[in-house]
């Protein structure tokens, strides 16, 4: 195994089963974004927090810190731009060169990207939800659809939400999504989109022109799954309101911000304004459910980084020559070893869950690895929680403080158990599918109870009774 | 990917990643294994017991159940002898042909034989501790010691214990074994062996020819790892004492147990009956370390494969349509759903972790491999633990009885938790190995510092303090 | 706080609380029970095992060790006997002095007897299942019922099962038990029991002459709770066949046991055979109900009893100054030390649990205390199977054989998680409990929050949305 | 048992433990306290939080908001006002007419305040730092000390704060502190104190009139615990500098705030100036022992009402007849009946875990009851993390933002993992108190071990090995 300063992020033993499914182009833009993260992107972190405004209020949401851009500039020279994009749907199209990676090679580039969870996926066009959202245009909008957004939002020059969940609404179930609606209005050319959501993530960023929003749009369609279409709606429009950037413990992740956003009554036309045109009417939970696949496996490999980067963090604590307690260097008590210990074990066995769905997407697409990817989902964001929350202890109330970034962490990943479904769903519906199995198993057992039965008959011993 | 049987047995997931990395031969193989393990070895299980007297105590340890040599004649008919032989220092030798295998393909195919796993491994010659001891005499034994027993041993003719656990000493720090001694006898000819061990395993097996015994020889070397030399004891000789087996959790083990032994004055001469003759003194430490590495695998192998059936006993219990509670089939409740989820995530991450360390080996050989192989070993005991108790739980009182395998295979997996050093020895030496990293990352942390300062300076931004 | 010698056996903190709710008298008893407990029954323990054979498996079963008969005599003399008797139903019976005690002071008893969980409560006649028998035949017995068996069960002449759980069926829903039958026989003067039962406690014991069966009688009654009497059956009769001994891991808990059971067509005669004659039948569900809780509570307070030992053998082997490893006692090392803190933390708060429903049962009954003895039934086994498993790990392979009561400990406590109904369902249960609160919650809630809403209104603030 | 209302917070178990040690007087003070929660503070929460600015950030720790003093008025008007002091050091003081309660009935009474943390405990007068404050100037202070800070602070009319963590240093390891120095100026008259301290809990509140800071005054004495006294310093005084408030996960906590504070050479004269005057030199270490013990149970005693609250809001969320999700109201999926079911359990395990530390310093003081605080002070607020964690899970995405309370109780809770101590302190502390007792044990063990080798040597059996 060559020394790919890969193994400074990825255990060896991940990279060891992975590296023989890696293209050489894929391992030197591996190299590539290594060099982009230590020299430019982590040196820019703490530049990038200073340059949002801490008040007023209005002053947070108003720009984009500059640093951001020069970064995303030096992105695009150095071809690490858009990576997450496979080729596929998007290509031929301006703005369309990505990293045509594979999701194994990408997934390992997201979880490095993770160790700059904020700053490393904007500055590469690899962050949510604009490449869920660019995935949705790309195979489902019509082609002026394409052209006015997929093409700005490839080449980052606009940003985009994604606007399913219902204020006062048990939304992880989508099919009590019932109170938004995009309806005729009274000239019958337009329809009227109404409707109260929240947790609109990016909905504050100044550079953001399109709600994808799931809306009601034939309610009386007799299956559920066909009642909704995907709408696109210009939040700068006048009735568009967005009420309030909702905080995540005392966060508001400015200036994109998570927000509630109230449409009252926002004229779109059918053509122009649902995702597919008219083709696209009824399609909504068609296309929501295309969507959701290697998204939740992203926002999974990004979660390792930053366990990984809490880790980091706790290693550089524990070994601090000032931070001796009760005679001991924090590393030599047994307890800290063992926190240490059982986070690199707990980070290492995600990742490779993480890898494993990454590499069923490759082979079987984001379908087949529906149960590698709901195991992935419900695993790894708990499994980081656990490893930053060991991190902050060492660190005292430091940890819990805007002195290190593991609060922030922490608040960011805790959503991650709800987002895009909540854990207990994942885990009810892997349990079901795994009971899948029964039939089969149950025919190999019985079969064999049969041969074992007749194996002690003829042996003269008596029939077992189980 | 192919519709391979293995996918039976082991996630797609992990099929995935290491499908590539399997020769043709190694994959036909499998198949025939997994053939073998359903029409031959699953069914003989209950007959197997059922071979076994249950008393008076002496008869359980005077003769091997005869279905088990039926077993082991077919396995060598179909070349599934002595899978875990990679070839190496075995090649050429009588007997020696073993599987040829990668790590990393052996490692599937012991999770498989995990599945009957008492049986299974006896079929192949691939048990405990035979395979260890075959690769010490393969690479330390004389020639003489090689005819005399590994040819036997790789013949499947003979049985082996190796014996190091001190009675009544601290033995998971090895440097503790100080009470057995192999010392000049008074004629000066021959090594006077004396000490009191326990837990061999094996020792009770009627086929037992031969213990290699850890041993002090040179008391006073002044390195505490140059003291020891391995001797090799026939337990048939007049000076040993099998004094009793012990249990485990009630279990005797019979016919092969972990027996409590005393040497008591046993004679052995020096060329023939220390491992690697004269040039073999003082080296049983080096010895026992190359021994430990991949066996520790191999048993965390095995024990997936057991945490595996165990799950699949668990899923037919809660399919059970006669055993409704409350108005429910058992797969109804929602905690057994949330149980059979998690089972399925930790298994498949375990997994991983062993082929990942298993690959580890293949590359970087038993050495390079030590931090994934630690990992494997304190983590794969209490997942299987875990899932075992969780099949149990739902099978009532039914679950800890012999009516089920479960609660002898949680006894036997409790005792991975300290065989070969117990978990909290390898947690704190990966915590340690863990910390080795800060150095170089302490480094790298401080140039991003640097460059972080640089540019909040340029930018006229206070600079962060941390 | 008087330096009462329970200290030696009960955090200072629960003392503290209990000792003013105790009786003088009661203290008394438990200086004397302390004393019987370190002067006799522990000193026995070693005896006790001894003086049951090893085999043939039938003597196993054929005697009883002379050691408890004697402990028996002597826990008479010092007025020990039957503790958990509280007087009430029991008063002026012949055998029917009991202790007297109030269920809390019984607790802190019962704890101390679980330091000797084998040979304690036999001794003091305080032994499951013939305590609960004993209740239903006091309470729902006739007099010649409880002249024959209630009377020699108070002197300790004669043991009794309680003969539940039927073979092959959900019986954690006490709904299912529908084949054991007791119908009129062909002569129409007696009933005929059949059935096939398991995990019948006490079945193997030579002194048991009566199980107390659970048997449909009326199995057209409309109400599924009204088809069910208890029926008194002799073991010795022709038609019993008691089939073997489960085994509970690898142990047979002779002479004892747990049995499997056939009744086939025993017949018994109304009036004496059904507990209560005549105005028994189809009481059965009410008066298992009765029996069950204080039932479960004593369990409850035995494994405390029975941890606290664990922690204590824990204790002594970290302490050991022979068991220096990697130049540390173990008692140094800091994962050890917080084993021992966590251990004594949950011991502590269990055992305040236990209490609690103890002094609640005092104060209203079992059926007022059905709460808290349910919190306390699934939260105590657990507890004390993690802290014998911590006691096992750092003894070795030692933990886990007879050489150490540890993994017998373990055994029996782990059929805790499911006798008297599995943990599940008394978690769903306190649940659903919980969430009767809700009301009464929801209408206090709604007054906070209309007044919220005035104060908000009053001084001109925007009204808060939830 | 009465109905008392206590009942609708505590369970039933704990007060039927506890009530037969509460005067008349507690429990009506009980009654009168949860009625001043119902109608008065918990209503006022909300109108608390909207009098307090949201920007321009100083404005934040301008003011009080007004809400908080009519409370307090109240609060002084029913007598529910300083109910932490007990009576003793405070007797005959000014405005030292608290409640005269037992630790025990106290701790019952802090409990339900914890259901309103942020306002019960500031508008009862009941809030930490001032508690732990005013017993050190009850106990330590001269009598002009007690005139100018502990009157007006038993009045309510001025606010303190406790500077003890030092920046950059393990204060977690309280010989750490170092860096403080309050030492001779150049005048000789004075001492001057330097020193950045951080974690100043108060330090923002515009009442705040004294800070009482642990500093060096005799660098040189040979004993570590005898270097330091506690100085008394002014905040308004011109070389004080409140840097910042810290955050914790993201929350300010204004108008209170965690401050970072440098003191640049403050000016204070020995004797009023340093608590207790000249003979008050060298005891800070002495002092501060003394001020924690209580202080800890206190944020125990809050904790478990805190948890309280967040099972109460849970249960009330999983009731919503509006939340109905695939098909089922949330209460009704048998993992949200767990989890109800483990927080009820667990609440009550912690909550009786404390009230036995509370009555152990009611029975021997806070030295003698140091075991049980300990047990407390590492159990209460992972549980109570636990809990409020499930809480937020059912809510989803609204459980972590600012329309629920979870978040910020999370957080709080988060810090009193290492307030006072991190929970790794304590567990190693209560692991070395625990072994203490293996002296004795060990005399035990080994007189029954005697008596046991007897007994089996007079009935002709082989002594057990062990």
């Amino acid at each position: 195994m060559s020394d790919h300063p890969v193994l400074r992020y990825v255990s060896a033993g991940a990279w060891s089963l992975v590296e023989p499914l890696f293209s050489q182009r894929a391992k030197d833009l591996l190299i590539k974004l290594i060099d982009f993260m230590e020299i430019d992107v982590l040196p820019s972190e703490k530049l990038f927090h200073a340059q949002i405004p801490t008040h007023p209020p209005e002053a947070r949401w108003a720009s984009i810190p500059p640093i951001l851009e020069t970064l995303r500039d030096k992105a695009k020279k150095l071809g690490l731009w858009n990576l997450w994009l496979s080729g596929g749907d998007f290509q031929g199209m301006a703005g369309g060169q990505g990293g045509g990676l594979s999701n194994l090679e990408y997934a390992v580039m997201a979880e490095i990207m993770g160790h700059s969870a904020i700053l490393a996926p904007q500055a590469t066009n690899c962050s949510a939800p604009d490449t869920g959202n660019m995935e949705v245009l790309a195979r489902y909008g019509t082609s002026e659809q394409k052209e006015k957004y997929l093409v700005p939002l490839l080449k980052g020059e606009i940003r985009s939400s994604f606007s399913m969940t219902e204020y006062g609404v048990a939304s992880s179930d989508a099919t009590n999504l019932r109170n938004t609606t995009a309806l005729p209005s009274s000239s019958g050319k337009t329809l009227s989109v109404k409707g109260h959501k929240w947790w609109i993530t990016g909905a504050g960023d100044p550079r953001n022109v399109i709600h994808i929003v799931l809306a009601v749009t034939d309610p009386k369609n007799p299956s559920p799954h066909k009642r909704h279409s995907l709408v696109l709606v210009d939040p700068r429009a006048k009735d568009v309101k967005i009420v309030r950037p909702l905080t995540v413990f005392g966060y508001d992740d400015a200036p994109e911000g998570h927000c509630e956003v109230v449409y009252d009554g926002v004229e779109v036309d059918v053509d122009g304004g649902v995702v597919g045109g008219k083709a696209g009417l009824g399609r909504g939970f068609e296309i929501i459910q295309a969507r959701l696949g290697p998204g939740r496996l992203h926002h999974c490999m990004r979660s390792i980084g930053i366990a990984s980067r809490a880790l980091d963090i706790l290693l550089q604590r524990v070994s601090d020559p000032n931070r001796k307690t009760f005679g001991k260097y924090l590393k030599e008590h047994g307890t800290v070893l063992a926190d240490i210990a059982h986070s690199r074990a707990e980070i290492d066995a995600a990742r490779l869950l993480v890898l494993a769905a990454a590499r069923r997407i490759d082979i079987g697409g984001a379908k087949g690895a529906m149960q590698d990817i709901g195991i992935a989902k419900f695993t790894v964001p708990s499994m980081a929680l656990k490893v930053i929350d060991r991190a902050m202890q060492v660190h005292g109330a430091e940890g819990v403080s805007e002195d290190t970034p593991l609060a922030y962490y922490y608040a960011s990943l805790r959503t991650l158990r709800y987002a895009d479904g909540p854990d207990e769903v994942h885990i009810q519906q892997i349990g079901k599918n795994e009971l899948k199995r029964v039939e089969r198993l149950r025919s190999r057992i019985e079969r064999i109870k049969k041969e074992s039965d007749k194996l002690l008959n003829e042996h003269g011993k008596v029939k077992a009774r189980l």
